[in-house]
């Protein structure tokens, strides 16, 4: 058979490493159409000239864009028979994409689980975003529940990687040359800096998009992510599902409103899809300011963001009595930001 | 609160200047989303050969895609809080918008005038689109009706501005270089000139374009017009309400077929959407010459035409015998195009 | 009157040359379309990097692309009259585009057949797609039947034109420099080679795209294609007809799953609409090898595929007992694709 079956639970080993195929090359039509299929407003991704007085040689390809295309490289190898995203960590934006690189994604597994039922299994992949020159643009773990193809085959040795809950803002990459010294907040569109956002505050970010079946379509497939779950509704005559990375755009996108000097991500700290989103919901999304930290770079601050998208439902209530995401909650995103001091 | 909540009638004053937000580089994305999301055919900015041919360095951005740019820009400080889009008047375009060009909007407060409701008032800005030069690329005068955030606050002297009623050909700005003189009319798709359009005369374009919800959004998105109006369905469970400028853009790329060749746009002299746009619409457009003028150049003569979209009905019926446009008209908008003579 | 009614039958004489209107430059932009409106994944034309270890200087706009926009430019001359788009013949892809070319078309009419009913006739036309150096990048011949203005205009002599069933290899031509030695299959996405595929084989693709209205129409809008059919659902009440190059473009773009391998284009054999496509359908594809062949080049070795979409229905099953297509059948392609050896 020469399609791609996809690999089973049984496929991985810890310490395989996997070279994803198809890489890309980015050009200022993958940033259009980044700007196209999300509300994206951070000035430092949208004008070359703003970027150029922050000290980068020009705007970079939003961080979400670039971990998109380098997530979507992974699909074919690790996510096609899965039956769940179940997490992330560790997420480190190691240096910005520019229009005129090419990405190609490398991952390592890093942990294996067979679950009790025996028939499927938790797979923990480190993945690494690689550029042209061979360096590291980004990196992060990812987990899995992927399906055995024979449920009779024996269980591996458990691995479960140690990883760290959150990033510490010491492990977070400032990119060479950022320096927000003399950053223009009128045109950056907010005056919040750093010192303005206390640990507790939380940000409604009022607007609202309700989706479309081609806008998160067009996305996906921008990503080159073709798992037949977005696309196929034959597959799925219960309704496409909305890849989990266009919610995290759409929610990042959204908090321009209240936090448009945040304007890089510098780190992922942890994930969650809590339910699945259809076209027709309407994301809205609030934030939480987790935490607070200077960086060696005295211009630049970090912010540890929680993230949370909804599809209705009131504002920060992310939880039930049971200790469950409420049923409108989409996502849960914790993230370090880097804010003008 | 960190989020914007717009501008309402008493935050603005006469004299007052607004630097917004949201600076923006465009590249060869944003002229092929342009050619995605319209119909666009005029070869001037299809062709960087054609555009050379013409004395050009490059291809343009399309002059409305140019338009839409600045006008997104302005969103978040002028019409976040409006209930209607009144109008536009002496719009000018003062050169191409290239590929790498970044552009920024800044607006003059003109003109204030209160409702006699007590509620509203008019609120008149004359907007100026910059290059990362410095150079003003267009302006425009646009006028919104504007909430009050109290309707006991004062009402401000009233200031109205004296507005031409249309710019005179001699207002009109040739591009440097511009030389239609070797001008090729049937790599253009048309063989009219200047002289064979007479004024009076009208054209029915014959196309017509059904509109779905992720083209509009996409579109103004494409702008980082962001009003939820546009968005969100939960805030308008009616339907949500197209950005003019899509409406806009829509009939003038429809009247590519009988105006293939009033290439340019140099002049905006008014327009009014007369009648709301949904998705389902199927926008058609017919046009009227309203005059016509040599220019300075002289392989450039000029037109004003009337742009009419409709989202049914006859064309050339624009208003019925109470004066007022026909429900089906969406748009009448009056400017001035260059045409090879 | 100053729109284009189109052409009739009466209106084309053998020897014609038809010189197309509205060229256009490509960028990046379309690049970055074509991969978000298609599942496009063959690494030759994702990668700059990819297409550099390949002997190419950059990474082409994918073949069909650069096909759609050719192709778009004679609508307005060649099918606004037509009632049926028969077939093609003599495809050969002469040259790589790349962002920043300029493509225009030419097409001489070759063959002339009026029908018995004398109501509509058949026309025939040999297309050149040129860059802005005026070489040819591709031909093809297609067909089309077209309405007659006047039922009692004369018939034309019949000129039928002796077309070649299918290109030879050996009328191929391999892009000046291409080498696939050092070819990177883990990189490409799958491992298999020229001599892998044996002549008979059949591969189901398995994935499938479910159709929305935006996305047909934004792909058709770029390829500057506007014929009302596509868009207009007040000329076509029963549903706007989708373009059937969206359909060639999506049934080869899901053709990586088994044909990663398969990376240029270099033939169009024939190819026959088999039955139209409406939003909604859900497209997949299926491909039989036709042939094998040696080129030239001994790193390239060209595979004859036939590639089918259908909307439903079983893989390999083309004919019914009558002879006819079946209902499912959308496409029914014949092309030579360049792979490694």
């Amino acid at each position: 058979m020469k399609t791609n079956p996809g690999r089973f639970f049984e496929d991985y080993r810890v310490g395989d490493t996997i070279h994803h195929a198809v890489p890309r090359t980015v050009s200022g039509g993958e940033r259009a159409l980044y700007h196209t299929l999300y509300p994206a407003r951070h000035a430092l991704y949208s004008s070359d000239e703003f970027a150029r007085a922050c000290g980068l040689p020009a705007s970079p390809l939003d961080d979400l864009a670039a971990f998109h295309v380098v997530f979507g490289k992974t699909v074919p190898d690790v996510s096609l028979n899965a039956v769940a995203n179940l997490g992330y960590a560790e997420g480190r934006f190691l240096q910005p994409v520019y229009p005129g690189d090419t990405l190609r994604s490398v991952s390592e597994v890093i942990g294996l689980k067979q679950n009790s039922n025996g028939k499927t299994g938790v797979v923990w992949v480190r993945t690494t975003g690689l550029n042209q020159k061979g360096e590291a643009v980004m990196s992060y773990v990812r987990w899995v529940m992927v399906r055995k193809r024979d449920a009779d085959a024996p269980a591996p040795d458990t691995v479960v990687p140690d990883l760290k809950p959150h990033l510490d803002a010491a492990d977070l990459t400032i990119p060479a040359g950022l320096d927000f010294s003399d950053y223009d907040f009128a045109l950056a569109g907010e005056p919040h800096r750093w010192g303005d956002y206390a640990v507790g505050e939380t940000i409604d970010h009022v607007d609202g998009v309700t989706i479309e079946e081609a806008e998160h379509m067009m996305a996906t497939r921008l990503w080159q992510n073709t798992a037949k779950v977005h696309f196929d509704l034959t597959f799925r005559p219960e309704g496409r599902l909305i890849y989990g990375g266009h919610v995290i755009s759409l929610a990042r996108t959204l908090s321009f409103n209240g936090l448009a000097n945040a304007q890089m991500i510098a780190g992922l700290n942890a994930g969650a899809h809590a339910n699945p989103c259809f076209a027709g919901d309407t994301v809205k999304a609030w934030s939480e300011v987790l935490d607070r930290a200077e960086t060696a770079n005295p211009s630049v601050g970090a912010l540890r963001l929680r993230l949370v998208a909804t599809k209705g439902g009131a504002p920060f209530d992310l939880r039930g009595a049971d200790g469950k995401y409420q049923p409108d909650v989409l996502l849960d995103l914790d993230y370090w930001a880097l804010v003008p001091r």
